[in-house]
Protein backbone atom coordinates (compact mmCIF):
# COMPACT_ATOMS: atom_id res chain seq x y z
CA UNK A 1 0.00 0.00 0.00
CA UNK A 2 1.29 3.51 -0.77
CA UNK A 3 1.01 4.96 2.56
CA UNK A 4 3.13 1.93 3.82
CA UNK A 5 5.91 2.88 1.21
CA UNK A 6 4.90 6.63 2.08
CA UNK A 7 5.95 5.65 5.90
CA UNK A 8 9.27 3.73 5.01
CA UNK A 9 10.13 6.87 2.92
CA UNK A 10 12.38 8.84 5.12
CA UNK A 11 15.25 11.49 4.16
CA UNK A 12 18.17 9.04 4.80
CA UNK A 13 21.63 10.72 5.49
CA UNK A 14 23.97 7.78 6.23
CA UNK A 15 24.12 5.17 3.86
CA UNK A 16 25.39 1.48 3.27
CA UNK A 17 28.25 2.51 0.59
CA UNK A 18 29.46 -0.95 -0.09
CA UNK A 19 26.03 -1.94 -1.03
CA UNK A 20 26.47 -0.65 -4.79
CA UNK A 21 23.52 -0.14 -6.78
CA UNK A 22 23.72 -0.18 -10.48
CA UNK A 23 22.92 1.79 -13.89
CA UNK A 24 19.75 -0.46 -14.57
CA UNK A 25 18.43 0.21 -11.06
CA UNK A 26 19.11 3.83 -11.73
CA UNK A 27 17.23 3.81 -14.72
CA UNK A 28 14.59 2.05 -13.47
CA UNK A 29 13.92 4.82 -11.37
CA UNK A 30 14.16 7.94 -13.95
CA UNK A 31 11.65 5.57 -15.84
CA UNK A 32 9.37 6.16 -12.94
CA UNK A 33 10.14 10.12 -13.02
CA UNK A 34 9.53 10.14 -17.18
CA UNK A 35 6.08 8.56 -15.96
CA UNK A 36 5.03 11.38 -13.69
CA UNK A 37 3.25 14.91 -14.11
CA UNK A 38 5.09 17.85 -16.11
CA UNK A 39 4.13 20.84 -16.24
CA UNK A 40 2.33 21.66 -19.73
CA UNK A 41 4.13 18.45 -20.35
CA UNK A 42 6.99 20.12 -21.26
CA UNK A 43 9.51 17.36 -19.97
CA UNK A 44 12.53 19.21 -19.75
CA UNK A 45 14.16 17.11 -17.19
CA UNK A 46 17.33 15.41 -17.60
CA UNK A 47 18.99 13.01 -15.57
CA UNK A 48 22.67 12.41 -14.47
CA UNK A 49 23.66 8.59 -13.29
CA UNK A 50 26.58 8.28 -10.86
CA UNK A 51 27.23 4.72 -9.42
CA UNK A 52 31.03 3.82 -9.97
CA UNK A 53 32.81 5.22 -6.63
CA UNK A 54 34.92 7.78 -9.22
CA UNK A 55 32.38 9.27 -9.89
CA UNK A 56 30.40 8.91 -6.94
CA UNK A 57 33.31 10.98 -5.08
CA UNK A 58 33.29 14.00 -7.21
CA UNK A 59 29.66 14.60 -6.59
CA UNK A 60 29.09 14.20 -2.77
CA UNK A 61 31.68 17.09 -1.42
CA UNK A 62 29.07 19.42 -3.63
CA UNK A 63 26.23 18.73 -1.53
CA UNK A 64 25.30 20.17 1.71
CA UNK A 65 24.31 17.58 4.31
CA UNK A 66 21.44 18.71 7.11
CA UNK A 67 22.04 22.48 7.76
CA UNK A 68 20.00 22.22 11.43
CA UNK A 69 23.18 19.97 12.01
CA UNK A 70 25.75 21.97 12.25
CA UNK A 71 28.81 20.11 14.16
CA UNK A 72 28.36 17.57 10.94
CA UNK A 73 30.01 17.29 8.05
CA UNK A 74 27.70 15.02 6.54
CA UNK A 75 28.40 11.25 6.35
CA UNK A 76 31.65 8.96 6.74
CA UNK A 77 33.53 7.50 4.52
CA UNK A 78 32.04 4.02 4.15
CA UNK A 79 28.69 5.70 5.02
CA UNK A 80 28.25 8.07 1.66
CA UNK A 81 25.69 7.04 -0.83
CA UNK A 82 26.64 4.33 -3.29
CA UNK A 83 24.08 6.28 -5.85
CA UNK A 84 23.49 9.69 -7.04
CA UNK A 85 20.80 10.86 -9.69
CA UNK A 86 21.21 14.62 -10.54
CA UNK A 87 18.14 16.75 -12.04
CA UNK A 88 19.07 18.89 -14.32
CA UNK A 89 16.67 21.66 -16.49
CA UNK A 90 17.46 21.76 -20.08
CA UNK A 91 17.22 25.70 -20.74
CA UNK A 92 16.99 24.84 -24.60
CA UNK A 93 13.66 23.26 -23.67
CA UNK A 94 12.32 25.36 -21.07
CA UNK A 95 13.34 28.73 -19.06
CA UNK A 96 11.80 27.47 -16.28
CA UNK A 97 10.96 24.16 -14.33
CA UNK A 98 7.97 24.72 -11.82
CA UNK A 99 7.43 22.16 -9.38
CA UNK A 100 8.83 19.10 -12.03
CA UNK A 101 11.65 18.36 -10.18
CA UNK A 102 10.06 17.86 -7.24
CA UNK A 103 7.29 15.71 -8.77
CA UNK A 104 9.99 13.55 -10.17
CA UNK A 105 11.97 13.54 -7.22
CA UNK A 106 9.47 11.89 -4.83
CA UNK A 107 8.25 9.53 -8.04
CA UNK A 108 12.06 8.31 -7.74
CA UNK A 109 12.49 7.65 -3.96
CA UNK A 110 9.15 6.14 -3.47
CA UNK A 111 10.33 3.45 -6.05
CA UNK A 112 13.61 3.58 -4.49
CA UNK A 113 11.67 2.72 -1.36
CA UNK A 114 9.93 -0.09 -2.71
CA UNK A 115 13.39 -1.66 -4.20
CA UNK A 116 14.81 -1.27 -0.32
CA UNK A 117 17.00 1.81 -0.57
CA UNK A 118 16.31 4.86 1.20
CA UNK A 119 17.88 8.16 0.00
CA UNK A 120 17.12 12.16 0.37
CA UNK A 121 16.66 14.67 -1.53
CA UNK A 122 19.48 17.21 -1.41
CA UNK A 123 18.85 20.73 -3.17
CA UNK A 124 21.66 22.45 -1.39
CA UNK A 125 24.41 22.23 -4.34
CA UNK A 126 27.59 23.95 -4.90
CA UNK A 127 26.28 24.81 -8.29
CA UNK A 128 29.22 25.65 -9.79
CA UNK A 129 31.93 23.10 -8.63
CA UNK A 130 29.45 20.41 -9.45
CA UNK A 131 28.94 21.37 -12.62
CA UNK A 132 32.62 21.83 -13.38
CA UNK A 133 33.31 18.24 -11.15
CA UNK A 134 30.86 16.38 -13.84
CA UNK A 135 31.75 19.05 -16.72
CA UNK A 136 28.14 19.88 -17.31
CA UNK A 137 27.37 21.76 -19.91
CA UNK A 138 25.84 25.57 -19.28
CA UNK A 139 22.42 24.27 -21.25
CA UNK A 140 21.64 22.69 -17.88
CA UNK A 141 20.51 24.26 -14.62
CA UNK A 142 21.18 21.84 -11.54
CA UNK A 143 18.02 21.52 -9.97
CA UNK A 144 18.28 18.53 -7.24
CA UNK A 145 20.23 16.09 -6.53
CA UNK A 146 19.10 12.70 -5.13
CA UNK A 147 21.47 10.80 -3.19
CA UNK A 148 20.57 6.80 -2.43
CA UNK B 1 3.47 -2.19 -7.80
CA UNK B 2 4.42 1.56 -7.91
CA UNK B 3 5.46 1.56 -11.93
CA UNK B 4 2.04 0.39 -12.26
CA UNK B 5 0.65 3.47 -10.14
CA UNK B 6 2.64 5.72 -11.95
CA UNK B 7 1.24 4.18 -15.39
CA UNK B 8 -2.32 5.01 -13.92
CA UNK B 9 -1.51 8.11 -12.94
CA UNK B 10 -2.49 10.10 -15.72
CA UNK B 11 -3.50 14.01 -15.93
CA UNK B 12 -7.13 13.92 -16.13
CA UNK B 13 -9.23 16.60 -17.46
CA UNK B 14 -12.79 15.50 -17.37
CA UNK B 15 -14.40 14.22 -14.34
CA UNK B 16 -17.47 11.65 -13.11
CA UNK B 17 -18.93 14.62 -11.45
CA UNK B 18 -21.68 12.80 -9.74
CA UNK B 19 -19.37 10.67 -8.36
CA UNK B 20 -19.06 12.06 -4.95
CA UNK B 21 -15.79 11.93 -2.63
CA UNK B 22 -15.66 12.48 0.95
CA UNK B 23 -13.67 14.81 3.02
CA UNK B 24 -12.48 11.65 4.98
CA UNK B 25 -10.97 10.48 1.21
CA UNK B 26 -9.61 13.68 1.18
CA UNK B 27 -8.03 14.01 4.56
CA UNK B 28 -6.52 10.85 3.91
CA UNK B 29 -4.45 12.09 0.54
CA UNK B 30 -3.53 15.36 2.77
CA UNK B 31 -2.12 12.73 5.00
CA UNK B 32 0.37 11.45 2.29
CA UNK B 33 1.81 14.79 1.67
CA UNK B 34 2.27 15.51 5.00
CA UNK B 35 4.25 12.34 5.22
CA UNK B 36 6.71 13.34 2.54
CA UNK B 37 9.77 15.27 2.50
CA UNK B 38 9.50 18.93 2.85
CA UNK B 39 13.20 21.55 2.30
CA UNK B 40 14.51 21.74 5.55
CA UNK B 41 11.88 19.90 6.94
CA UNK B 42 10.20 23.19 7.16
CA UNK B 43 6.81 21.55 6.42
CA UNK B 44 5.09 25.05 5.58
CA UNK B 45 2.58 23.88 3.25
CA UNK B 46 -1.50 24.11 4.29
CA UNK B 47 -4.03 22.72 2.24
CA UNK B 48 -7.63 23.98 1.33
CA UNK B 49 -10.17 20.69 0.76
CA UNK B 50 -13.53 21.07 -0.98
CA UNK B 51 -15.82 18.45 -2.09
CA UNK B 52 -19.32 20.04 -1.85
CA UNK B 53 -20.94 21.22 -5.47
CA UNK B 54 -21.13 24.68 -3.68
CA UNK B 55 -17.57 25.11 -2.66
CA UNK B 56 -16.63 23.35 -6.02
CA UNK B 57 -18.08 26.14 -8.22
CA UNK B 58 -16.02 28.63 -6.71
CA UNK B 59 -13.02 27.21 -7.22
CA UNK B 60 -13.55 25.78 -10.82
CA UNK B 61 -13.73 29.38 -12.76
CA UNK B 62 -10.29 30.11 -11.06
CA UNK B 63 -8.33 27.40 -12.90
CA UNK B 64 -7.21 27.21 -16.48
CA UNK B 65 -7.76 23.92 -17.88
CA UNK B 66 -4.97 22.35 -21.05
CA UNK B 67 -3.17 25.87 -22.46
CA UNK B 68 -2.65 24.03 -25.76
CA UNK B 69 -6.62 23.45 -26.34
CA UNK B 70 -7.42 26.79 -27.17
CA UNK B 71 -10.50 25.49 -28.42
CA UNK B 72 -11.69 23.69 -25.08
CA UNK B 73 -13.24 25.84 -22.29
CA UNK B 74 -12.14 22.91 -19.95
CA UNK B 75 -15.00 20.45 -18.64
CA UNK B 76 -18.50 20.76 -19.40
CA UNK B 77 -20.86 20.73 -16.60
CA UNK B 78 -21.63 17.03 -15.22
CA UNK B 79 -17.65 16.28 -15.95
CA UNK B 80 -16.21 18.90 -13.80
CA UNK B 81 -14.22 17.87 -10.78
CA UNK B 82 -16.11 16.74 -7.77
CA UNK B 83 -13.21 17.77 -4.74
CA UNK B 84 -10.25 19.81 -5.21
CA UNK B 85 -7.32 20.03 -2.87
CA UNK B 86 -5.67 23.52 -2.87
CA UNK B 87 -2.08 23.51 -1.36
CA UNK B 88 -0.90 27.10 0.34
CA UNK B 89 2.44 28.42 1.42
CA UNK B 90 2.03 30.16 4.87
CA UNK B 91 4.11 32.82 4.40
CA UNK B 92 4.62 32.71 8.42
CA UNK B 93 6.41 29.90 8.12
CA UNK B 94 8.81 30.37 5.32
CA UNK B 95 8.96 32.69 2.30
CA UNK B 96 9.78 30.28 0.27
CA UNK B 97 8.80 27.11 -0.93
CA UNK B 98 11.13 25.17 -2.99
CA UNK B 99 9.40 22.22 -4.72
CA UNK B 100 7.38 20.72 -1.37
CA UNK B 101 4.20 21.95 -3.15
CA UNK B 102 5.32 19.05 -6.18
CA UNK B 103 6.38 16.78 -3.84
CA UNK B 104 2.90 17.06 -2.13
CA UNK B 105 1.10 16.95 -5.45
CA UNK B 106 2.50 13.96 -6.54
CA UNK B 107 1.77 11.96 -3.37
CA UNK B 108 -1.60 13.11 -3.32
CA UNK B 109 -2.49 12.18 -7.09
CA UNK B 110 -0.33 8.56 -6.56
CA UNK B 111 -2.71 7.99 -3.21
CA UNK B 112 -5.84 9.28 -5.38
CA UNK B 113 -4.87 6.67 -8.23
CA UNK B 114 -4.77 4.23 -5.49
CA UNK B 115 -7.59 4.72 -4.48
CA UNK B 116 -9.66 4.64 -8.05
CA UNK B 117 -9.93 8.13 -8.70
CA UNK B 118 -8.29 10.40 -10.72
CA UNK B 119 -7.03 13.93 -10.98
CA UNK B 120 -4.92 16.82 -12.59
CA UNK B 121 -2.45 19.32 -10.80
CA UNK B 122 -3.03 22.42 -11.59
CA UNK B 123 -0.70 25.69 -11.39
CA UNK B 124 -2.41 28.03 -13.65
CA UNK B 125 -4.58 29.44 -11.27
CA UNK B 126 -6.26 33.15 -11.14
CA UNK B 127 -5.10 33.66 -7.98
CA UNK B 128 -6.61 37.24 -6.87
CA UNK B 129 -9.83 35.30 -8.08
CA UNK B 130 -9.48 32.14 -6.01
CA UNK B 131 -8.26 34.10 -2.96
CA UNK B 132 -11.27 36.16 -2.93
CA UNK B 133 -14.27 33.36 -3.86
CA UNK B 134 -12.56 31.06 -1.06
CA UNK B 135 -11.78 34.26 1.65
CA UNK B 136 -7.69 32.70 1.52
CA UNK B 137 -6.28 35.04 3.90
CA UNK B 138 -3.18 37.31 2.05
CA UNK B 139 -0.45 34.48 4.59
CA UNK B 140 -0.97 31.92 2.52
CA UNK B 141 0.04 31.91 -0.78
CA UNK B 142 -1.66 30.23 -3.56
CA UNK B 143 0.62 27.26 -4.85
CA UNK B 144 -1.40 24.58 -6.29
CA UNK B 145 -4.66 23.31 -6.98
CA UNK B 146 -5.75 19.24 -7.74
CA UNK B 147 -8.71 18.49 -9.79
CA UNK B 148 -10.23 15.23 -8.41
Amino acid sequence: MLADLMKRNRSYRRFQESERIDMATLRELVNLARLSASGSNIQPLKYVLACEPEMNAKIFPCLAWAGYLKEWDGPAEGERPSAYIVILGDREISSSFGVDHGIAAQSILLGATEKGLGGCMIASISHDKLRKNLAIPDRYEILLAIAL
